[in-house]
């Protein structure tokens, strides 16, 4: 898919997905004067974009997809993790233990159902470490913050790594060629 | 699938899924004297029947379904519905951004799972426009009410045309010749 | 898949989900003195394991799974029956026939993906039918109670008996032999 795509898919979602958020007073943005866009300040929609093209092209230099997807397939991808991203919305009244566990366990299955490969499952780690961690520094940046029943990991929701992990798997498999039959979109080679 | 099995599926999901939507208190029937199937009036499941039966005629003669489904390829569409409008019945007291962008997500992974032509794409979007606008003729009359604080879509709830649009891809399928067997569910044409 | 890994696959199952029922206070261990493991009471995640490893048996009795599975097969059913594990935490506060149909559709849909046979079928009531029924008895042992909102099923919770169906349907297709690539998963004769 092409990059420009890529970008465009990631910063759709991060608007849908944060206007959620905001939405339900999961977060919130502290600083005047930074216009918005829908309901997240200007600048968040450009760096989710940012992050997934990121992600994407760690995935292709990683030989990923390792199978070739279809457009249809990243229909589907994008609209999993737009869902997962909502339903975090729903869950600031959830102990952590119940959001992190319901958000874990789709996490892990949209990563053996999208592309279960050593290489994803890397891209997908190493985004459910580096996209918490850069939003802690916006969090200590004074920019945004959770709400007080949602910032349980260092400033940040507990669930958030399994948002991140889900994105990230999903997203290392999106910049390799598209096919365009969903015949194409299984494996080459068959048994029997 | 024949047309009274396709009409019965839609009378059933119709009857399970406005059950949760009365107990949750999110649509309320208001003419006495109307017997009750369940917690529905008794004209709500038949209406379902035939609104289903509607979407599935159209989808046939679009030349629906693209590929040939099995049996269970309609109990896990099915399904997935009712687990939907379910869902719905959950969500009084999610804002209505969250709300449809998480039901709006889910309906667009419904559709380009179960058959992702612009043709299924037509079924379900006019799905989206005349159910909801049917059920605000509905309330219009009096007969019944959604929640106050699931009403602000002209007085239905604003994930409305996310649910239709849902059962209007997954129906748009059904009429066309069942295969028997999971294999031949998948294209005829295989790379390789 | 080896006896162990599935006894540990259930076990894990058990130990996360239970987590999630006690943190959300739907299930109360009673009894003083009892070790306990993460939140559950020591003996509750043996007792799952082995019983994931009685309809895994009783499965393989059946010639069960009727199409080889790969691992990752077994990886996406085990996340998805650990996150309706946790979603039934969530819902607490919902009426029954909505907590109902929503997993009641989700576990047929669990089991029609996974492997729609009768004889899985079968496998699936019973554990829908058994596990409830023992946890009955241990609520009637008083070593563990439900929340007086969710436990209008003798004791237990309406929705009980549908995760016990979507545990009992992976479960039962399992033990069979696991094949090492996802091309492999898919039935043996195509079409064309």
């Amino acid at each position: 898919m092409p990059r420009l795509v890529v970008f465009l898919l990631g910063f759709g979602i991060g608007l849908a997905g944060d206007a959620t958020h905001v939405a339900s007073g999961t977060t919130a943005y502290d600083w005047d004067g930074v216009p918005t866009l829908w309901n997240s300040a200007i600048w968040f929609p450009f760096v989710v974009g940012l992050a997934v093209l990121g992600a994407a092209e760690a995935g292709r230099r990683l030989d990923l997809p390792a199978r070739a997807r279809t457009r249809i397939d990243v229909v589907i991808g994008a609209a999993v993790v737009l869902a997962l991203y909502a339903l975090t919305a729903t869950l600031r009244d959830q102990p952590a233990t119940v959001s992190v566990v319901l958000c874990g366990a789709i996490a892990v299955a949209v990563w053996a159902w999208w592309g279960p490969t050593t290489r994803s499952l890397a891209v997908a780690a190493g985004a459910a470490i580096l996209g918490p961690v850069a939003e802690m520094g916006v969090v200590a940046s004074g920019a945004a913050h959770y709400a007080s029943d949602s910032d349980s990991l260092g400033g940040v929701a507990p669930w958030l790594p399994c948002l991140y992990f889900a994105a990230g798997a999903v997203a290392s498999g999106v910049l390799g060629p598209l096919t365009g039959a969903r015949a194409a979109s299984k494996p080459l080679t068959t048994t029997g």
